[in-house]
């Protein structure tokens, strides 16, 4: 068995998954909010002792854990730096070896998008086709590309869907630039939005329902409940993002002319087809091929994706031979 | 030596290349502009073999004959369909077959653009690199792409970056949508734009220049004549241009991640580096890892990259040996 961790801005998600990289076990823990990198290292070793234990396993046991983290990744040598949304984490940190010596095993470290996307491409939605792109539609919208079965990663930092342009000199997007597909669509980018036009004494249940929820920010339930009660404001802002996702994602697809496209993350899993099935309308006006457009689809290994795409970082083995341990 | 044929709008070019890929001989015709393909493909072997002769060989005695064509390409069936600029070309056509058959050597059919982009990767600008994007700016804008050294094609459709999207809802393109960086880019799309603008009583060199050369469109020998003179107007469409490729480009870059971009095409070539140097300065803003930029190059194999690229679909052989005739 194999362990994986999902490092995000606000939760661990670790899973144990088994030789076919099926969950067995899985774990959700809050990311510190003090502290610095060493202290996110203790809690995701933590969270993969407790997983292990829900899988009945010693830690040790696990042939390896993998993480899916955020922030500039040197996966070769194991570290991580400038996690923006992480406390502390401007420099570089060995998080390889921090985890590695807590729990001693083998860690391996890969980009948390491009983690995801490879679970969806060989265990999920993208399983039937050989190339895909992964598209992570939360607090920012991350993406993930396999071509011919394996990851591009191009230099290190291909993927970043959230910053293909959709409207240049447009709206000024969290990243610091102005018109990316994030801008409209990223959550953060999203609440931004509903504030100001809230400030200007626009209407919507979106903060009520934040408040009755004892949540300081909007988070997809709350937009998901909101469009279900109909409001407005949050209705146009989604329908807003959307059509930038159409755009951003069909400019993607005139590019690669990858045979799917998944479409995961917090907002992605929690609404679903019906708003996967608008976004696939949104990309036809903009779609070169358009008598034959990918298929696009939600993600199906849903908050999951992650953690289990960081477990396939390690291979998958037979129980230790002592041999081996010797030799 | 290899035959190469670039299939154009306007004219035909054919090369005969030397086992290396370089041009030993070079020849120019108009593209019929009456009849159908078939009086294409008579225009296209009278090439090949007006350059065999100047490269003093027969061209029975060619490895093989290579054909960047525009429209749809079949190359298994080495049939071309849907040839929009092309006389009575609106089905499929077996070009491949008429000229073996016309010309008595095997023939190879591949994408335009896509052959003229494996010339620089193998030959030209791109040859220090293993990942590349190719832009072709000319009446349209194209593209290719080559990731580990090799042509990434997608389902077929691949690398349309004249389509990936600039300005959600923004200015019509030849090609019906809205929005794509050919609408601003494309030479026909600035053309039309200098006309309107023309209508509405601004004024501008462009037309004189092309009235005295006897034209009937912009060519880019003439957008590049105005621009020297200083005229206010094509300044304004080109730097519109130049805006719309500096997002494009920059949008491909930050999904793919290649290690250069190179730049053709009619207007690519015709106004080389500082064109290009304009072109790296407007992808800036737009570009998500801007501390490492990738390189962008203008092509270094002109007008002929398209021909020599075709020609490198033939594989470098040398002479036919009797056994193998008579086999």
């Amino acid at each position: 068995m194999r362990g994986g961790i999902d490092l995000g801005g606000t939760k661990i998600q670790a899973v144990v998954v088994n030789s076919a990289g099926r969950p067995v076990a899985d774990v959700r823990a809050p990311t510190p909010v003090d502290g610095g990198p060493a202290d996110v290292a203790r809690a995701m070793a933590s969270a993969i002792r407790d997983a292990a234990a829900a899988a009945g396993v010693e830690p040790r046991a696990l042939a390896g854990v993998g993480v899916g983290s955020p922030g500039e990744v040197d996966a070769a040598a194991g570290v991580v730096s400038n996690v923006v949304n992480l406390p502390g984490w401007d420099g570089g940190f060995a998080l390889g070896d921090a985890l590695a010596s807590d729990l001693g095993v083998p860690v391996a470290i890969g980009n948390d998008v491009q983690v995801a996307t490879n679970a969806e491409a060989r265990l999920g939605a993208g399983k039937p086709y050989s190339s895909l792109l992964g598209v992570f539609w939360g607090s920012g919208v991350g993406g993930g590309i396999v071509l011919n079965g394996r990851p591009w990663v191009g230099r290190g930092a291909a993927a970043e869907i959230g910053h293909v342009v959709v409207r240049r000199g447009g709206a000024r997007c969290p990243c610091g630039r102005r018109g990316c597909m994030e801008a409209y669509a990223g959550r953060v980018a999203m609440e931004l939005r509903a504030r100001q036009l809230v400030a200007r004494g626009e209407s919507t249940v979106l903060f009520e329902l934040m408040e009755a929820r004892g949540r300081d920010r909007l988070t997809s339930r709350i937009w998901a409940m909101a469009l279900e009660q109909g409001d407005p404001l949050a209705e146009r802002l989604v329908e807003r993002a959307v059509k930038a996702l159409g755009a951003g994602v069909a400019s993607a697809v005139n590019l690669l002319d990858v045979e799917a496209v998944v479409i995961g993350g917090g907002l992605g899993v929690r609404f679903g087809e019906p708003l996967v099935h608008r976004i696939r309308e949104a990309m036809m006006p903009h779609l070169f091929a358009d008598d034959r457009p990918p298929v696009v689809a939600p993600a199906t290994l849903g908050d999951l994706g992650g953690a289990i795409g960081a477990a396939l970082l390690v291979p998958a083995r037979g129980p230790r031979l002592t041999a081996q341990r010797a030799g």
